[in-house]
C-alpha cells in the first residue's frame, strides 16, 4: 500500500530494537516531512558510518577507520590496567565519570546467555593474548552486576589469576541487578574507587 | 566519546520523534552490530526514499517517483469520490478496510493546531480547486474525529457545499478523541458505511 521505497525503510526500522512497525511507520513519514537536505545529510551521514566505524583491532571497542580506537592511542592513559566491559555502551558510562584513566576490553557479551557459537565470537582469547603479553598489572572486570556477568567475571577470574595479575570487580553500590550503562555517574564513580579483589 | 560518524548517527535517531538520546545510542549499536551488508542496504533503500518518495501532485498522499500516486493512476477508482485525510498514514488506514473506492486527498495537518504559516502550507485550496473542477459528486471529510478535527471538517463542509457537491463525515463509530490511524478495521469499516451529510 505504502510506495516501495518507503515501506523498504518501514521494514529496515521495524527491524530495530523497541521500534515496532506503527512506530516505524510515523518515524519513516517523519523523514519524509523534513527538509530534503536534511534527509540527505543523514543519508551521507549513515554511509559514513557504515563506512568508517570499525571495531578497534587491540580493544574491541568502536573506532573510527580502520586503526586503533582513541583510547588505546592515548600515550597518557595507563597500559597497565585493563578494564574489561560487555559492550561498547558501558565504555562511555565509564569514561563520563573521568575517574579511570586506563585501557578497555570490550567482551561483546557475556558468557550465559548466549549460545555455544555466539560464545565462540566473544573477545575473551583476544583479553588473555593481551595479558599474556605483559605489561599489565590490574584487570578490573566491569562485566554488569548480574548473574550472567558475575558468571564471566568468575570465569575470567580464574584464568587471569594463574597469569599473574591482580583481579578486581566493581565495588557493589551499582544495584544488583541493574545495568552499568545507566548508573549515574556518582555511583559508578565509587564503584570504581571501592573496587576489591575476586 | 563516541567516534564522530557515531555519534552524528546518534544525533539523527535522537531527532526523531519518541526516539530518545539512551535509545538513539541503542539503536546505532544495534545497526552497527549487524553484517555490514544489512547496513549497506539500508543505507541504499534510505538514499532511494530520499531520492524516489515525493507528494502526489495531484492527491497529496505519497508517491514513488514524479509522477502521480498509485491510487491516483488507478482507473478502476471512482474519481466521482474524494476521502479528505490529515495524513498519508490514514490513507493506508482506510485503504486495509478495502471498503472505500474512491480517491483521496491529503491535507497534510488540520486547522487548529497550526500557526497561520503551516495552515498556508495545508492543501485546502488545492482541494476546492479538484471539486471545481468538476466530476466529483461526494466529498467524504475524513479528519480525525477531534475538536481539531472536527473544526477542520466544517469549515471545509461550508465551502464544499457552496460548489454543490455531497459532503459527508464518517460515522462516529470511531470514539470521539481517538485517532483514525489507530481505529481497528471493523469499527472504520462501520464508519466508512455509515457516513451522514454534514
Amino acid at each position: 500500500m505504502f510506495p516501495k521505497s518507503f515501506q523498504k525503510l518501514i521494514e529496515h526500522f521495524s527491524s530495530l530494537p523497541s521500534v515496532g512497525p506503527k512506530m516505524a511507520e510515523r518515524l519513516v513519514l517523519h523523514l519524509f516531512k523534513q527538509k530534503k537536505d536534511n534527509l540527505n545529510v543523514f543519508v551521507k551521514d549513515l554511509q559514513d558510518f557504515a563506512n568508517n566505524v570499525n571495531f578497534c583491532p587491540c580493544c574491541y571497542n568502536l573506532s573510527e577507520g580502520q586503526g586503533e580506537c582513541s583510547i588505546c592511542q592515548d600515550k597518557k592513559r595507563k597500559s597497565t590496567m585493563i578494564c574489561v566491559v560487555e559492550d561498547p555502551l558501558d565504555v562511555i558510562a565509564i569514561e563520563k565519570t573521568r575517574r579511570y584513566s586506563g585501557k578497555y576490553h570490550v567482551l561483546g557479551g557475556n558468557l550465559s546467555v548466549m549460545s555455544q557459537e555466539e560464545i565462540g565470537k566473544l573477545k575473551i582469547n583476544e583479553l588473555f593474548k593481551r595479558v599474556e603479553e605483559g605489561g599489565v598489572r590490574e584487570v578490573i572486570v566491569a562485566t554488569n552486576p548480574t548473574t550472567d556477568g558475575d558468571t564471566t567475571a568468575l570465569y575470567l577470574a580464574r584464568k587471569l589469576k594463574t597469569l599473574g595479575v591482580r583481579v578486581t570487580r566493581l565495588a557493589r553500590g551499582i544495584p544488583t541487578g541493574g545495568d552499568i550503562e545507566y548508573a549515574d555517574e556518582i555511583t559508578l564513580s565509587s564503584a570504581i574507587e571501592g573496587r576489591r579483589e575476586v
